[in-house]
C-alpha cells in the first residue's frame, strides 16, 4: 500500500497500525462492540485504509463522511449518524469548525495531517492522527462479532430530500469483497493479463467504500495506490513510480471525469508509456464513446461497471463472455460502452416494466424498463428511515430508479435515471445515448443533455457542450446537428431526439459524487423555451 | 455441460431437468424441506450434476455414496446416513442387490443407464432415471431455505475405524464455490490464459463434491466435461472433441494417478496436441517430481492443490505470488511440487507443534508440525459422531493429521500423514520426499515408501517400485540407492532416509480415494526385517 510519496506500508504493518487505531479510539471512549459511529473524512490514504478495518473490527461503525456535500448536509449526516468521534483531513478544518457548534454527538476530533502539525483550531479535544497512534499500545484484542453486525454506513444524496444512510454488515462487506476478487480477475477484455498486481483507486474513499477496492486489494494481496486529494499529476507520477516494470498489470477505477482529466491532461504525453494497457474501469456514470475512444488511442483499456451506494456498491460490468472474444473489434468496443451484465452467482438482476415489476421487458435492446437487483451485499435499509427503506425494497427487489434496455446477452444499458429521462410528446428520449454519441465528436470534450420544459412537447432536450481546448469557440450547433443526423442514418438515434439547442460552456456542473448535476442544469435552463 | 458423447446440456436445460428430478423425488415420498437423505452413486454425468443441485435445493441432503469402498462399508454408510432413496449407476446393480437385504431405510431405487434399459433385478420398487424424469412435471417450486440447512454428506474413510460422515450446509457449499472461482482464476502459473473456459473434472463426483468443481463450473459459466466411469481413452477423446480451438484454455483436476494414466498412456501421443498448456491440478496426494516432469515434457502444466473431505474440500494450492513470476524456471517448478499455501481471505492455516498446538513451528522448511485449518466451509462435525467431531476440532482448529514443514512464504509441504510417517531411531523420515525424488528417476513410473517394523531402529523405510514399461525388470536396487546418494549430496535427502530395501512390483495398491494404500502395504511387508 502506497500513499503518495509519503507512506509505504505492507499489510502486516497496516495491521499493527490498525490495532493502534483501535486502542486510540478506545482511549476516546469508543468502546468495543458498542456500534459507536465514527465519522471519517480523510482523502485517500493509508490512514483511511486503517479506519476501514479498525473501526468495524472493534464492533463499531465507520461513517464515511462525504466531504463534497454542502456543509449543511455534512452537518445533517454527522448528526443523523450520531458520530461520537470525527476523523478528518486538515484541509477540512475550516469546514468542521464552521459546523461544530451544531454537532450534537461529537465528543472528540482527530485531524489527519501529512506533516504531523495540527492547524490552529478552536475545536476540542483535538488530536493528531499519527501522534495518537504513536502513543497507542500495539496490540488490540478484537472481539468476535456476529457477521450481521453493522460495519459501515454510507450516505447517498438523493436528488430530492435529505441524504439517506445505507448501512452494511460485516457479512455484506465480506461477500462483496470475495465476489469482487472474482469480478476483478475476470475483468480483462482481452483474456490475458489477468494478474492485476497493482490497483489504483482514484475514486475517493469517502464514497461507497471506494467501490470496495481497499477491501479487495487487501484480501487479494494487491499493491494498493492511494493518492490523497485527487490531482491528475500526482496520479500520473504515482503510476510512473509504482508500476515497475512498466507493463506490470494495473487496474484503475474511477468516475469518467477522472479518466478524462488524465487522458486530456497536457502532461499525459509524458506519462503515456506508463499507462499502456492499464485497465480503467469507469463507474458512477456512463462511459461516453468519445472518452473511451480517446483512452484507447492513448493505449489504455477502458471498461464499464455500475453500482449504487445501496449495493455496497458493485452490481454489473462489461467483461466479455467467452464467445465474445471472437467478435469484431468494433462490436467489442460498443459492448464495453454498455452498462454491463451480472456475472456474479450471488446476485440477480432484471429489467422490469415500470407499470408492473412482475414482468420483465423483452431483451430486444429497445423496450425501456427499470433495473431491479438483489444480492447479499445490498443495504437492508436506510438508517432511521423505514419509509424510504420500504420504498427501496418494494416487491422484494432493490429498485435502482435506472431506466434501462437490455439484450439477449442480458447486457444492460442505462438510458437514463428515471428522473433524468426526457419525455417529449409522450415518448422517451435517452439522454445517455445522446451524450455518448456527441462525446465521440472530435471537437467535443464533455457534454450533458437534459430535458427542459417546452410549451408544445412537454419537454425537449438541450445540450451543454465543453469543446476540446483546441476547438474552443470553433464548434457550432449546426455541425453537431449534422453529425447527429448521420447517426440517425445508422439507426443509433431517432431524428426527434436531436437536442433543439446547444450551449457552449466552459464547465459542466458536477455533483458531490462526481456525476453531472442534471438537476442544477435543468433548473438553470428551465426557461429557454418560454 | 457434456457427458461423454451421450448428452450435452446448457445450464438452462439442466435447470429444467433439475426441477423434474425434484418432482420425481417428491413422487417417491421425498418431501421438500425434510432433510431426507438421498444416496447417489452414478459415475460422472449430467445426471449426477442434476442431483448435486436438485436434492439440496429441495431442502434435502445428497449423500454421495463412495462406490469404491468395500461393500460392507457402503452398506454401513447408507444405513448410517439413513438414505430413503438410492440413485446408482447400472454397473452397481449386482453390488446393491447383494447388500439390499441389509439396507434398513431405503424405500426406492433409481438406476442410471445410458441406454434407458433397466437391468434384470429383484430390487423394488425400481425406476430408470431418465424415464422418471420424462414423466415428471417440468416446474418445481423450490423452498426458501435457511443457509445453514444441511445440503450434502460425504463419508471419509479413516484408516482405522468406520467411515465418518462429513456434512455441509448450503452456506458452506456456496462459500466454497465463490472462493473456488477466485482460486481457479488465480491458478495459472504463467500469469496468462486465466480465462479457463473448459473444466474437466477427472475426479469422481462421488468424492467430496468432486472438489466442488461442478458447482464452480455452473457458477462461473464454464463448460464442464464429465466422462462417466474413468477411462483414459474416453478422457482423451473428449478433450480432442471439446477443446476447439485446440488452444482454448482448459483446466483439469484429478489425483496424480489419473494424470499418470494419461501421460504414460501408449495412445497419448495421438492426443498430445490437444493437451498443450492444459492446466492439470493434482489433489488427493502429492504431485511426484517424476510425474510433474513427464507432464511438462508432454506440454501440460501440472500444479498442486490440497483438500480433505472435511473441508468441502479445497484448502491450499501452489499458485505463484507476484514476485515468483521472476524466479528461475527450476525454482518455480520445485515450488509447484509443494502442497501449497492459503490464498483465500476466508481461510486460515498454520503449522503447529505436535506437542503444543498453540505454538507454530518455525517457517524454516525443516521443523515438522501438524497443519491445522479453519474456514467457513469446513464440516462442523461428523454425522452422529460427537466424539470424533470434538477430536477433529480440538482447540478450535480443524486438525488435518498431516505432518508438514513450511517456509517463509507460508508455503506448506506435507511430509507425511501423521500415521504414515516413519520414525527411525527416534527421528522422522519423510516418505513423501523420498517418493517424489525416486519418482523422478527416469526408469521409475510409480513408487511407494512405507515404514515397517525393524528390530534395531523401531522402523525402517522400504520402497515399492513400478518401473516404466521400457525398463521392466531392468532397474536395480543398487542404481536407485546410488541415485538417492546423489540427492544426499544436494541436501534434499538425509543419508539414513534411504530405504533399506526396494521391491519391484507390477502395481501398487490404492485406496478407494485413489491414494496409495500404505496401510495395506505396511501390513503385507511387516515381516521383512524379522
Amino acid at each position: 500500500m502506497v500513499y503518495r510519496n509519503i507512506a509505504r506500508e505492507t499489510y502486516a504493518e497496516a495491521w499493527k497500525r490498525i490495532q493502534k487505531l483501535a486502542n486510540a479510539l478506545e482511549s476516546l471512549n469508543v468502546e468495543p462492540n458498542s456500534l459507536t459511529r465514527v465519522g471519517t473524512a480523510d482523502w485517500n490514504s493509508h490512514r483511511y485504509f486503517e479506519m476501514y478495518f479498525g473501526i468495524p473490527s472493534m464492533g463499531n461503525v465507520m461513517h464515511s463522511v462525504n466531504q463534497l456535500l454542502p456543509p449543511e448536509q455534512i452537518l445533517w449526516t454527522i448528526n443523523h449518524a450520531e458520530d461520537k468521534v470525527l476523523i478528518f483531513h486538515k484541509d477540512l478544518t475550516p469546514l468542521i469548525e464552521r459546523i461544530s457548534p451544531e454537532l450534537k454527538t461529537v465528543e472528540s476530533y482527530i485531524i489527519c495531517t501529512d506533516d504531523g502539525v495540527l492547524p490552529e483550531t478552536k475545536l476540542e479535544p483535538v488530536f493528531e492522527y499519527d501522534e495518537l497512534l504513536r502513543e497507542a499500545p500495539p496490540k488490540y484484542d478484537f472481539p468476535e462479532l456476529d457477521e450481521r453486525t453493522p460495519a459501515g454506513i454510507n450516505y447517498t444524496t438523493g436528488t430530492t430530500g435529505l441524504p439517506k444512510g445505507c448501512w452494511f454488515s460485516h457479512r455484506a462487506v465480506v461477500l462483496h469483497t470475495i465476489n469482487g476478487i472474482s469480478g476483478l480477475l475476470q475483468w480483462t477484455p482481452e483474456g490475458t493479463d489477468l494478474h492485476f498486481s497493482i490497483i489504483f483507486v482514484l475514486t475517493p474513499m469517502f464514497h461507497s467504500f471506494a467501490w470496495g477496492i481497499p477491501y479487495i486489494a487487501a484480501a487479494a494481496g494487491l499493491k494498493l495506490l492511494l493518492h490523497g486529494r485527487h490531482d491528475a499529476v500526482v496520479a500520473m507520477e504515482m503510476v510512473k513510480r509504482e508500476r515497475t516494470p512498466k507493463n506490470r498489470p494495473i487496474f484503475m477505477a474511477g468516475v469518467p471525469r477522472l479518466l478524462m482529466e488524465l487522458v486530456y491532461h497536457p502532461k499525459f504525453v509524458e506519462y503515456k508509456e506508463y499507462f499502456k494497457d492499464a485497465q480503467y474501469i469507469v463507474g458512477g456514470s456512463m462511459l461516453p464513446e468519445g472518452l473511451a475512444r480517446k483512452a484507447e488511442e492513448e493505449g489504455m483499456r477502458p471498461t464499464t461497471g455500475m453500482g449504487m451506494t445501496e449495493t455496497c456498491p458493485a452490481m454489473i460490468g462489461t467483461r466479455y463472455k467467452y464467445h465474445m472474444f471472437d467478435w469484431p473489434e468494433e462490436k467489442k468496443f460498443k459492448f464495453r460502452l454498455r452498462t454491463g451484465w451480472n456475472d456474479s452467482p450471488l446476485a440477480e438482476v432484471k429489467v422490469v416494466k415500470l407499470e408492473n415489476m412482475e414482468e420483465e421487458v423483452p431483451r430486444d435492446n429497445k423496450a425501456f424498463g427499470e433495473m431491479v437487483y438483489r444480492s447479499p451485499w445490498c443495504t437492508l435499509g436506510y438508517f432511521k428511515d423505514p419509509e424510504r427503506s420500504r420504498e427501496l425494497w418494494r416487491g422484494g427487489w432493490l429498485h435502482t430508479d435506472d431506466l434501462c434496455i437490455w439484450d439477449e446477452e442480458r447486457s444492460i444499458f442505462i438510458v437514463d435515471r428515471t428522473k433524468d429521462v426526457v419525455k417529449s410528446g409522450g415518448e422517451w428520449i435517452s439522454t445517455s445515448t445522446l451524450e455518448s454519441i456527441i462525446s465521440a465528436y472530435p471537437k467535443v470534450k464533455q457534454v450533458a443533455v437534459v430535458g427542459v420544459p417546452h410549451p408544445e412537447w412537454d419537454e425537449r432536450p438541450i445540450a451543454l457542450i465543453v469543446s476540446t481546448d483546441e476547438y474552443k469557440g470553433k464548434v457550432t450547433e449546426e455541425e453537431l446537428k449534422e453529425y447527429l443526423m448521420k447517426r440517425v442514418g445508422t439507426g443509433e438515434v431517432l431524428k426527434w431526439w436531436i437536442p433543439d439547442k446547444f450551449f457552449f460552456v466552459d464547465t459542466i456542473p458536477i455533483t458531490s459524487a462526481g456525476k453531472i448535476n442534471k438537476k442544477l442544469i435543468r433548473s438553470e435552463y428551465k426557461d429557454v423555451f418560454k
